[in-house]
């Protein structure tokens, strides 16, 4: 009966099995101080012997547990048997031990089956699993119904730029950028409240620290709202679900990075303001006047939340129309749009849709689309479509200014980019 | 304040504001009924005019709740003011308010926007969504961590056959037809017990009631197993908690297909059979000698498995090694493998994989495989990897299975066959 190294303490003075990866080996001739990793944590082992096994070989042990202040959680192992279960070879190409950030990027990512098994790194992912379920339970809570739809789509809703082509039989088709016009039509079917946590795939040429060309979109859509504030609201109740969840019961994670998640009252606090304003405040404090925001006006203004409001984020409204999609319920010349910008970056992009069958084939010609050329998309809208909008959080994004990582790809398990495709 | 269907008997003699769909239309000149529709249910609605608005449009009502033991729900609602909020047009191509059983396959495929409004068929994506919470609590209560990971690969672990190509940039990369290596990394890395929720793609030229060339695969590996016995319990155990989760939730969408879901104690007798004597049970009981369990040899090991464990479900192990891919533990001239057959369809594959980073290297050219081929996947092992194995149930076919589904497509949202990249 195999024990975790994390409930270790429970059984000072008794015989016990563990199983894990040898992480540190201090050989002092006599006897030997191992650190053995598992899923749990770390426990320390003591040998009586000169150790015969590599770093990351898997190994299992018995032995009896003693108390020493010094050791991790406060015991230690004498170890009276050992077996190597899986030996690894010498030559590590990183070190699994030590602090990842003496690594660089391309170090990390060049090895990243190796890098997976740094605590540090691991730690990213377990959180990103915990903000995957927060995310999950609050939707729930609030009557979203989950959905999974294909991500192989017949031509894009928003045209074909940006689209990954795949060779499909004899024909061709795309990988989908957004659920958008999935979960659209569940909500036009009844359904009212879906969300959606699925891969989304950009063929964007970028290679900047906030980019990744396959990434994990939380997605929501919900029918009879009035407006984007609607959507807001939602996203505030969301993410002080999700961050009162992960500071209850992931404070250790937070701690590894030296991190923290927002409060109950700064996600309450975070600002609304219109995408007019938001210019204002970037030329002003930029000192030369803007006609868009760009990554840097994003600093700008999450920057000029901390000063007044006491949180680093912020949500920026009525987005002119030319800015959004076609879809985007319009508001004279601005829309019923929003983003929420966290930390200095954009995490969230959405806004009311139109849903007004006549409205829209009214707005098509605008965006230089016709109704031929959306024939599905029109269904969803022919036949009865209720008042409705949504949002997508990036999950990357989420995970990476949570932890404040300074590079999106950190956040990504196996990154894809221009030139990743490996492993 | 928008009240629901479902809590309108919470509300007898009160004011109410309801919003939804126009399900049905009975007109009897001076009064007329209508049934609305909303994400929880019905409503009866009585108005004192004709109605001025086609079936499926969506409209907003004011009117006060009487009880009527005739109506849906013990409830009627006398209409005071009603507002078309979204006007359908009248040729919609399938009607929604009738039984889908007189619609064929393709009527309900062709006009899947339209059919989703069906609420029976809307009600087999509400179970599994459902299906979809069950299984990702029961593997975090059992310390499972979810993970995502990309379904852009540069090579096929098994091999190009069956994948689908995408053009990536210069270069060109597959959809991946299982997250197994990922999974694998993940277990290497110290995680140890794993699971993923994502999409798995076959460019498989078959047209049968059984396949997808898209579906969705719950994904599951684990650690310091020591055969493929320790994953059929734990497959006993995550259906055992699906199952039970859905009769005392989600008993309203099984009543609706007049289906029903194993119970505990006949999950825990569906039999574990070695592929030789289940090759044995299809000859006898197909009347002549097979040498591999096609589609109808599974259909008669359920039959078998029915008469004689009272459960027509069956685990089928001990695979002989050609069977099995590449990384399947060898068992002699058998593996560490198994199948779960469920009413009649394998809705599981899986095995013992092999950790030993020698016996990997002994076993690749048994395949026609080098390790030069696959750096990556060699890497898992060369530094250490414990015993493990795992599984995928097929999220479809468990669907399909569970309401007794003639096509395994009538369970995919979006499904995508050979021909059908539409909606």
């Amino acid at each position: 009966m195999r024990t975790l190294a994390a409930e270790l303490p429970r059984h000072v003075g008794s015989e016990v099995e563990l199983s894990g990866w040898v992480h540190r080996i201090r050989d002092l001739g006599k006897v030997s101080f191992v650190i053995l990793r598992d899923r749990s944590g770390e426990a320390q082992l003591i040998l009586d012997e000169k150790p015969a096994f590599t770093h990351e070989s898997v190994v299992a042990v018995k032995g009896r547990v003693a108390a020493n202040d010094k050791a991790p959680n406060g015991v230690e192992v004498q170890v009276e048997s050992l077996t190597v279960l899986a030996p690894a070879e010498p030559d590590l190409p990183i070190p699994v031990n030590q602090d990842p950030a003496k690594l660089s990027l391309d170090a990390i990512l060049d090895n990243r089956i190796v890098a997976l098994r740094i605590p540090k790194i691991r730690k990213v992912f377990e959180l990103q699993s915990a903000l995957v379920r927060y995310f999950g339970e609050h939707m729930r809570s609030e009557g979203f119904t989950e959905i999974k739809t294909s991500k192989l789509i017949g031509t894009g809703t928003e045209g074909g730029t940006g689209l990954f082509q795949v060779e499909y039989f004899d024909t061709k088709v795309y990988l989908a950028q957004s659920p958008q016009f999935y979960k659209q039509a569940m909500i036009a079917s009844g359904l009212e409240r879906v969300f959606e946590i699925g891969a989304a795939y950009r063929a964007e040429k970028h290679e900047t620290p906030r980019h990744l060309n396959e990434y994990v979109s939380l997605d929501v859509e919900m029918a009879f709202i009035e407006s984007e504030r609607d959507l807001i609201e939602l996203e505030r109740r969301i993410l002080k679900s999700i961050f009162a969840q992960v500071a209850t019961h992931n404070a250790d994670l937070l701690e590894a990075w030296g991190a923290s998640v927002p409060t109950s009252e700064e996600v309450d606090r975070i600002p609304v303001i219109s995408h007019d304003e938001a210019k204002e405040i970037v030329s002003k404090r930029g000192g030369h006047k803007v006609f868009e925001i760009n990554p840097e006006g994003e600093r700008l203004l999450c920057d000029w939340a901390k000063g007044e409001h006491g949180i680093d984020a912020i949500f920026v409204n009525e987005f002119p129309r030319k800015k959004r999609p076609f879809y985007t319920y319009p508001l004279d010349q601005k829309t019923m749009s929003f983003d929420l910008l966290f930390r200095g970056l954009e995490i969230t992009t959405g806004g009311r849709r139109i849903n007004e069958y006549r409205m829209l084939l009214e707005a098509l010609p605008k965006f230089g689309l016709t109704p031929e050329g959306l024939p599905d998309y029109m269904t969803i809208f022919k036949y009865g479509c209720p008042p409705h909008g949504g949002f997508a959080i990036g999950l990357e994004r989420l995970t990476q200014k949570i932890l404040r990582l300074a590079n999106v790809k950190e956040a990504s398990l196996f990154p894809r980019d221009r030139r990743r495709v490996r492993p």
